[in-house]
C-alpha cells in the first residue's frame, strides 16, 4: 500500500497535544489524517485534513469515525473500546489492537497481566469500591503506607494518591481500585518501545524522570537516564518483555521503579506517543511520533539513538493562576543556546495544568542539566 | 509583544513547501497565521489558522490579505511589491522589507547592488530586451559562453540558461535580461544568515552544493561544505556583509561560487528559507525555519550549529513520468539510518519537479555521503 500523497487515510482518535505532535509527522510524509476529539478547540482541529467532533467514550462516535479509515490509531487510552473491536472485526487496522487496550485501560487488568507473564511489579490487591480497603487494612490484609489508584480513567496524576493513614481515605472516589506497595525508589525510568506489523522490535534508551513532589507531574526527563549500565539494560529488556507479551502495535511506554536494590519493576505503560519520549523530536535520529506512524503502517523502524544528550522540562500552569495564559520570559529561554518550547496551543490555564514542554540539548549532558533547570527557574505559566 | 497562543496574527505570501514547512514551527509555538496562495490545492491549505485563495502579484489581493496581519512574510519573492510598500507605510511590519525584495526581486538590480556595495559578483551586462545581446555580440561587448538570466520572476532553473554560441539565443523571451560571465568555480557554496528586527545576526555553516548537470536544480546540499576553512570563513563574511548592506531581516540564503583561485562570488541571494537549509530541520540546533520566526518576531537568534553531518538530496519528478504521483522504493530508504523523507504534498508529478527532499544525517560525513548516494539511486518519483 502507499500512503504518501495517495488516498490512504489514518484516523487518530483523541486531538490534543500528542495527536498534535503526530500531526506534524504526518504532515512531513503527506498522510491523509482524519481526527475526532470531543472539543472543537481541539489543538489537532488545524493541520488534519478531517475533523470530527465527538466523544471518544460513545461507541457511535467512535464506530462511525473509523468506518472508512484504513488504519485507525489513538492519542489517548480513554476510548470506546466495543467500537474499536467491531471496527477491528470489520476489517479495521486499530493499532493499538484493542485486546492490548482493554489489558491497558483498566488498571487492575494491567497489574494482573504483570504478574500473570512474569514481569515485575509493585505487590497490590485489587478492590470493586474504595470502601472495601478500610475492612482489609482492618482485617491486616494491607499496611500504610500505600498507593491508591483508580482502575480506570486516571492521566494526569489524576485517580492516584498516596495513602499513609486512614483520613486520606477520605473523599476518594468509591470506584474499582488498586492498591499497590509504596516502592522505595532510587529512580523513576521509561523506556519506549516501538514494534510495527511485521513483528520488527527496537527500544529508546532509558530516560530517567523527575517529578514534581506536589502535583505527581514529570519535571524532568533525562536522555540517557544517569544510571548504570547494567540497570539500563534490565530496564530495557523488561520494556521488551512487556512490548512482546501485549502484542502492541506501535509505540509502548513503559515506566519503570529501579529501587534500591537496582530491581526493576514496571509501574504502567502507554500504548502511544509519550511525555517521556518528546526529548525525542530535538535529541533522537528518530522522533517517538514518527516512530509511532511507521510501527502502525508497516514500514521499517527508525534509528532510536540520540544525536545529542535531551532533557525535557514540562511547563505546567503556575499555582494560583487561571485564566487566559501568558508565557512569562519566553524570551530569555529562547536565548539559551540547544532551547526549544512547545505550546500545545490551549488559550487558558490552570495550575498544574499541561500547557507545553521545553527540550533542551547539548553535547555535554552536565551543561543540559544544568540549563534545563536554569529553563525551569526562568519560565512562568501566568494568566493575564 | 506575546506571540505565544495570543491575539497576534503572522501574514504569510505564498503556501507552498516552504510555507509549509514555517507552519511546523508557527504551529510547535501556537502562533496565529493567515496564508494566501493562487491555488486551493497549496500544501499550506492546512495547518494554517486562516486561507485565502488570492494572487501573490495582485495587488488588491495582497493589500486585503495584509490589513489585518501584525508581521506579514514571504515564502516566495515573486509578490506585488507595491501593496507590500503601502502596507508598510500603514504599519504592518513587512519582513523582509520591500526595499529589499525591490532588490532582490529583479536579478539587474540584485547584481548592481553587490557593485555598487562593493560585493564581489561575476561581471555582467544588462539588457532590456534579449533581441539587443546579439547586437552587443557583433560590437564585441559579449563573449561565449555567457550565462542569460531573465530579470524577473526565475525559480527552480527557469529563466536561466548558458549560451555558447549564437543559436542558444533562440527560443529565449524577449524580456529584460542580463548577460553573466560563466564562472570556473570549484564549488557551489551556500551561507545562510539570519537577522532579527533588534540587528541580532547569526550565520549557518557554509553549505556544498551540487547541481544536477541538465536540470539545473540542486542534487546534494552537504553540511559542513568539505572546503578549506580559510574559504569557509571568507563565504561567511561576504554572506554577512550581503545581509548588512541589503537591511535584510528574517533569514538570507546567499549562494555563492568558489573560483579555482578561492575567491568567493555572489551569486544570488533569496530573503526566505531556502532549499539550501532544509538540511538544518534534522541537523542543526535550531531549524531554518525556526529561525525565520525567530528573526521576523524580533526574539533571540538561534544556535546555528549542526548536532550531526547533514545530507539533503532533493526528490524531483523522473523523465518520462507526468500524472499521478508515487514514490518508489520508500520502504527502502527508511530502512537506513538517519534517512528522513519529507513529502510536500503534490499529487501531480512531472519531469524535475521539486516533489520532495530527503535528509541524510549521521556523526561522519563519509558514511552520510555514501547513504545520500544509495538514498538517490533507490528512490524514484514516478507515475502510476
Amino acid at each position: 500500500m502507499q500512503f504518501f500523497s495517495s488516498d490512504f487515510k489514518l484516523g487518530i482518535l483523541g486531538g490534543g497535544q500528542l495527536g498534535k505532535m503526530m500531526l506534524y509527522e504526518t504532515r512531513k510524509w503527506d498522510i491523509y489524517t482524519k481526527v475526532m476529539d470531543a472539543s472543537p478547540e481541539a489543538p489537532c482541529k488545524i493541520a488534519c485534513n478531517e475533523f470530527v467532533e465527538g466523544s471518544l467514550m460513545d461507541f457511535d462516535a467512535v464506530y462511525n469515525f473509523g468506518k472508512d479509515v484504513d488504519v485507525l490509531t489513538i492519542e489517548i487510552e480513554n476510548v470506546n473500546l466495543d467500537a474499536l473491536e467491531k471496527l477491528e472485526h470489520e476489517g479495521i487496522k486499530v493499532y493499538p489492537p484493542t485486546k492490548t487496550l482493554r489489558t491497558i485501560q483498566n488498571k487492575a487488568t494491567q497489574k494482573l497481566f504483570y504478574t500473570d507473564h512474569g514481569i515485575p511489579t509493585s505487590p497490590f490487591t485489587r478492590f470493586a469500591y474504595t470502601s472495601e480497603i478500610e475492612d482489609s487494612i482492618h482485617n491486616g490484609g494491607l499496611d500504610f503506607p500505600f498507593v491508591w489508584k483508580s482502575a480506570q480513567f486516571g492521566y494526569d496524576g489524576q485517580g492516584v494518591k498516596v495513602v499513609r493513614k486512614m483520613e486520606d481515605l477520605e473523599n476518594l472516589p468509591n470506584v474499582e481500585c488498586i492498591a499497590e506497595k509504596l516502592v522505595d525508589f532510587k529512580n523513576e525510568l521509561a523506556v519506549i518501545v516501538a514494534r510495527n506489523t511485521k513483528g520488527e522490535v527496537v527500544t529508546y534508551p532509558v530516560v530517567e524522570m523527575e517529578f514534581h513532589p506536589e502535583a505527581n507531574q514529570v519535571e524532568y526527563v533525562i536522555c540517557p537516564a544517569r544510571i548504570d549500565e547494567k540497570v539500563a539494560k534490565k530496564a530495557q529488556e523488561v520494556a521488551l518483555k512487556v512490548s512482546e507479551e501485549m502484542k502492541q502495535i506501535g509505540l509502548l511506554a513503559v515506566e519503570m521503579f529501579q529501587t534500591q536494590d537496582d530491581q526493576i519493576l514496571v509501574n504502567e505503560v502507554a500504548p502511544r506517543p509519550h511525555n517521556s519520549g518528546h526529548y525525542s523530536i530535538e535529541a533522537s535520529y528518530t522522533n517517538q511520533f514518527e516512530q509511532h506512524i511507521r510501527a502502525i503502517l508497516g514500514l521499517p523502524l527508525g534509528k532510536t539513538e540520540s544525536k545529542v544528550a535531551g532533557i525535557m522540562v514540562n511547563l505546567v500552569g503556575a499555582e494560583g493562576h487561571t485564566g487566559n495564559v501568558v508565557y512569562e520570559n519566553m524570551e530569555e529561554i529562547l536565548g539559551m543556546d540547544g532551547v526549544t518550547p512547545h505550546i500545545y496551543g490551549k488559550r487558558q490555564t490552570r495550575p498544574f495544568r499541561k500547557m507545553g514542554h521545553v527540550t533542551i540539548v547539548d553535547e555535554d549532558m552536565v551543561k543540559a542539566r544544568a540549563m534545563a533547570q536554569k529553563v525551569k527557574e526562568t519560565i512562568n505559566v501566568v494568566s493575564k
